[in-house]
């Protein structure tokens, strides 16, 4: 517990989005601030996109006569008002300590951590809106799923955040569904959390980063077909006044009885198993449908982690841990809870057993929402086929060639069928 | 394929049992020594316990008129007559060079490897009466699955049957179900198979084992309170005139378009999955019942996956491999499966829905079998508790403590949960 001692300052704290899985982890953050008040201000602001709603049937505080039931009012004001977001996380308390904030300027103001829960598109805005209004020194946690792929490499949205920015910016990730959480059932997550050790007295980073392996924010992108990427950043170190942002204290922020969490220094792992899962669910779904029993889809979440691994090995080079995907949640868990139940599972097994296209099923049971799994499985195999690689990843290449109509789910076996030794 | 090359003689195989599994192994061994005639005799005997029955509705040679339908017969002679075991594995055609024989002796006569594939409890007996009737150099696979542990230690039972019958019996285990391998449903296993290098003019074994790591003959059995509990097997050496039986030839045995094997040297690995995994399947029966969803679920299982890692390093050293249990159908793929629908996963949802003991459901519904998961559970307490290594071990720990009524299934998340770092 050395890091609880006694600092001038404490560290406070905003989350940038308040939907569903925004204000669930609101509400997290909010009860570790009241339980750490040496390291943390007790408020949590938490920006509000405003929008004018009415109380839903679904809120604890619905009643058909009242008047915030049938007249508009910024989302904002209810939230502070009842402590209750009740558009986007509906019948759940949210601690009187978290305070809802329609400026985005005004929330993040003064804020050493900031933990950034919004759709993907919004990133870019939302960055450009922030920049200059942030202290130099702030530290983000990205919460947002997903990784940008293209021809050219791979991009994970905390780097991006981070780069964006000029800050720092760790990673969580893990089998986690926001309204279970929000409700207190327990689970698992995982943090990457590894800026690089500075200096004080100088705002670019040196030595070792925090664990041992070379830090995040100078990550050697391995380019396969070149020279390492290396990158490094400027970051300006936090004042010694503040407690220190370990791995420890990171972990005091998020930690709940009911939402257990790891650390990790493995940022780009930690990302690349919250977008890659959703190919290996596809394949799941498939076999699924196809009656193939629960032994078949176990064996294809397996190959499926292990493509994970040799993916982030390949592009991220030994930053990237192999323990990362088959012993964290935000690895073997989520793929098993995403092949369980997931919505690439169930579209791909839906898809068989009405021997439909997916994408005709993603069109008549999401409501116009996108399986993220399609995709991404796409702009993998842009990358891999553009450097020749899709041999060396069967079970991916196989889910995208089911999707162009190249080969059918039965071949799955056969097309991820190791050679002889 | 330099394996594949001329030798004078070839493998002749034998199955030491013929139940479900045993007549499922045999179909898949049968195809393989067609498909390579360079290493394996074509024609497979299959030991069968003798007993006679009439041929059931399931069978595809039921005719309610037929003799053979009406008056028992002979279940060596039915197989051999129809390619089926119209008993164990009904409406499965075996191919012709399977061979049932009820004489044990004359099964094994000759055999270079025997496959042992029986129930747990006639091991003994079996071993004790092919004492004398095997070929001295003969090598086992041990498909059994389940481990023996009691205070004083952890024993394989490849162990216990290479021990009993002076050779080296390797191990196979995975997320397997019988009968659906029979339909050529798609699944994976693992074979570990780590025989010592042998000088072939000396009866013992010498230098390092295939794979580099210490032999499963000669395994040192780590006792965390004491001195390693070496044990050395003398092995008489495969003459040179056989095939060498390398992992690439033992892969050829089994592996089938539908039954994709990895080969393993760890055999104390592959043999502890298939035994602690049902454990963890309780587990996370109780959190399903509980309706703590896909998440906590997939937790379980992951914890679950690194405490048997860690069992395995604790009773067995580094012979056993982290990847063993993380990477490889044996661990990770048989503890997903065994999550999903596994027997002791269905029985303890059911005792939390219904609100009984999990030995209450086991009697209604088992139909007289019994559970492993609440055996083993009990057996590795008592082994953990004498080492006084219950803590190291939060969730085996809690599982026996929720069959003994000390605590209860809503306690796992405290009693699992990872102390301050």
């Amino acid at each position: 517990m050395a890091s609880l001692g006694v600092h001038v300052k404490r560290h406070k704290v905003t989350i940038v989005g308040s939907g569903n899985w925004g204000s669930t982890i609101s509400k997290v953050i909010a009860e570790n601030t009241r339980a750490y008040p040496q390291l943390f201000e007790e408020e949590v602001q938490m920006w509000v996109f405003e929008e004018q709603v009415t109380i839903p049937k679904t809120s604890r505080h619905f009643d058909a006569g009242s008047e915030l039931c049938i007249t508009p009012q910024p989302l904002s004001l209810i939230i502070n008002r009842l402590h209750e977001n009740v558009k986007y996380l509906p019948g759940i308390t949210l601690p009187s300590n978290v305070v809802a904030n329609p400026s985005l300027p005004d929330a993040v103001k003064d804020s050493t951590i900031l933990i950034f829960n919004l759709p993907h598109q919004f990133i870019n805005r939302i960055c450009e809106s922030l920049h200059g209004k942030i202290l130099p020194y702030a530290r983000g946690i990205s919460c947002i799923k997903g990784i940008e792929v293209d021809e050219s490499g791979v991009t994970l949205l905390s780097e991006q955040i981070g780069r964006k920015l000029g800050i720092y910016c760790g990673a969580l990730s893990g089998a986690n569904i926001a309204s279970e959480i929000a409700q207190g059932k327990w689970c698992e997550t995982t943090i990457a959390y590894d800026p690089p050790l500075m200096d004080s007295r100088h705002p670019t980073p040196i030595g070792t980063p925090h664990g041992g392996s070379p830090s995040a924010s100078t990550i050697n992108l391995v380019d396969p077909s070149g020279e390492p990427r290396k990158r490094s950043a400027r970051l300006t170190p936090l004042p010694a006044d503040y407690p220190p942002l370990n791995h420890e204290n990171v972990r005091h922020l998020f930690h709940r009885p009911y939402f257990h969490v790891q650390m990790t220094s493995d940022v780009a792992g930690v990302s690349l198993g919250g977008a890659l899962k959703n190919i290996i669910a596809l394949a799941a779904g498939w076999v699924d449908g196809l009656g193939w029993g629960d032994n078949a889809k176990s064996a294809v979440m397996r190959i499926g982690i292990l493509e994970m691994v040799k993916f982030g090995k390949t592009f991220f080079g030994d930053t990237v841990h192999t323990s990362t995907f088959t012993e964290e949640s935000c690895g073997v868990a989520d793929v098993v809870t995403s092949c369980m139940g997931g919505r690439n599972f169930r579209c791909a097994k839906m898809s068989i057993e009405r021997c439909m296209s997916i994408d005709e099923v993603e069109r008549l049971e999401l409501n116009g929402q996108k399986l993220q799994g399609t995709s991404t499985a796409v702009e993998v195999n842009l990358l891999l086929r553009g450097r020749g690689m899709e041999n060396d990843f069967p079970l991916f290449t196989a889910v995208h060639n089911i999707l162009q109509g190249n080969v059918k789910p039965e071949q799955i076996p056969e097309l991820i069928e190791p050679k002889d030794s």
